[in-house]
């Protein structure tokens, strides 16, 4: 009886595991994190820090993960530092702000946004994972330095991970925006739905996506993105991945939908076009996915994923 | 081909549709929403308004669709009101802080938290789906004065769906917080996990549930949050239904999940108390979800929809 619920015609069991910046293996004990793990963390030789300034990663002989030593000279914050989780070693991963120029960077020194370290493949799996979380909740620590309530300045609680209003004591917990990203389909199965915004690559077409709103479910979100962006109903929505995406902190939910109808009337406020490709089409485009005339999202992106699964699907 | 990937042996196409809060027939217009729209719809007679007072919902006589007349008596601020869509008939909705205190209220009259309105059944459907949006709008607004980054003050834009720093031009957005809910079955698919938090009608046992955290998929979500809950390991994970949940701004992300184990240990700060559960006692549980002696979620809740379908699973 069990089996049945689980059992999947997709072509992967947990395609989400086949994303980019989806594989973590930190355990993040989120209901233990505190101020004395945090301070403990700082005091051990075996802590390794994720640092940013203004968003992008110090990168160092091409890593992320560094050490105190590291990052000393470039005053890192770390009374808004965070901790994110401990290896299997018991060695904590901190994220922390520092204060660098691109002008102070050295020979082995790149300051590089999460965004680059992906597309240039420059980490993968489980260092891509960890730089994704450490880089949303550095993010966010810098966006909510004050009380979006009352104005007052904030403080960390949790080891970091949540604050607190120094004022009217509002708590104020990390923040992850959902986005749906959907793949449609025609009624024959035989033909799939992009569109390009006009900051793509100059060939490049992608699935449509666009932010979950309050009240709204996943399915409505896929329906009503897809109409207000492509003038196509959706009938029945399937959710086949997620995807942790670090700009600054989204979960992308990726679907595969129907459409009910075959005429586009595209917003062209926000896509430079919109068309429906063949399965051939889609076949070659995704041959060629890399670099700056590619013409399909790259491999990690969730709409790779979608595109590739719809066409080996059994 | 098509149809394959739509074909579902859930007791539902989309159990989303039959949860509380999830049908909203407002058409959001959602990049065309601005000051303009917002100003013309304050002036016509065809608008109409939610109104809430400390995340209250102001009722008259049982609605919360409310003319301006019913509302004007309490200092609507209209400056830092949000229109959330437009009905069939062009008739906008727009959602509004008032100053009202309890003392205040006459007979026809109630000040009603959007929760009390859903589990007292007040409203259903489209009237409660609209309200969900109107409140977590609000919510967000009143939280969003200020700007978390600089912590000057925010002023509102794209007819108040949106918010700008006055200071340094940060974009703020409405926000969501996505929320895995979680039935855990074992192996057998025979029973299901559910716990009680202290704060819980005296009988009553729920599923797990927990806030996605950035950097992380909706199946690691599940993982995590069950592990750390109640020591169990999950396998396969399958979404099922969504469901906005307006106290503030979540969106519950159901799943039904596979244990990799059966010995509880459960974290006592957090619950207290989890077990192991037949169908045969979710099924009597099931039929006594009212009140306040109930012994599961209501009806329209996503836990009670994930172990409905659960007992009725193809």
């Amino acid at each position: 009886m069990s089996s049945s619920i689980f059992e999947t015609n997709s072509p992967h069991d947990e395609p989400s595991q086949l994303t980019a910046f989806s594989i973590n293996t930190l355990d993040r004990r989120s209901e233990h994190r505190n101020e004395g793990e945090l301070q403990e963390a700082l005091k051990s030789d075996n802590t390794r820090y994720f640092a940013f300034a203004q968003g992008n990663a110090l990168v160092k002989n091409g890593q992320t993960i560094l050490t105190l030593s590291d990052i000393e000279p470039f005053e890192p914050d770390f009374e808004n530092a965070a901790i994110i989780g401990w290896t299997h070693d018991g060695g904590a991963r901190i994220t922390v702000s520092i204060d660098l120029e691109e002008d102070q960077l050295k020979d082995d020194l790149q300051l590089l946004n999460p965004r680059t370290i992906y597309s240039d493949d420059l980490l993968e799996g489980d260092l891509l994972g960890q730089l994704a979380q450490a880089a949303s909740i550095n993010a966010w620590i810098n966006s909510t330095m004050f009380c979006g309530k009352c104005g007052a300045k904030t403080m960390p609680k949790a080891g970091g991970y949540n604050r607190q209003c120094t004022s009217c004591e509002r708590p104020h917990f990390p923040r992850t925006d959902p986005v749906v990203i959907m793949l449609i389909i025609d009624e024959e199965g035989d033909r799939c739905l992009m569109g390009r915004s006009p900051h793509f690559a100059t060939q490049m077409y992608s699935t449509l996506a666009g932010f979950v709103e309050p009240g709204e479910t996943i399915e409505d979100a896929v329906r009503r993105e897809t109409l207000e962006e492509s003038g196509i109903k959706v009938g029945r929505v399937r959710y086949h991945a997620s995807q942790p995406w670090p700009m600054p902190h989204t979960l992308m939910i990726g679907c595969i939908a129907e459409a009910l109808n075959t005429e586009i009337n595209y917003d062209s406020e926000e896509l430079e076009d919109c068309r429906w490709f063949s399965r051939e089409e889609v076949a070659h485009r995704l041959q060629h996915s890399e670099g700056d005339d590619r013409l399909s999202p790259p491999k990690g992106a969730i709409a790779h994923r979608l595109l590739q699964d719809w066409l080996d699907w059994r």
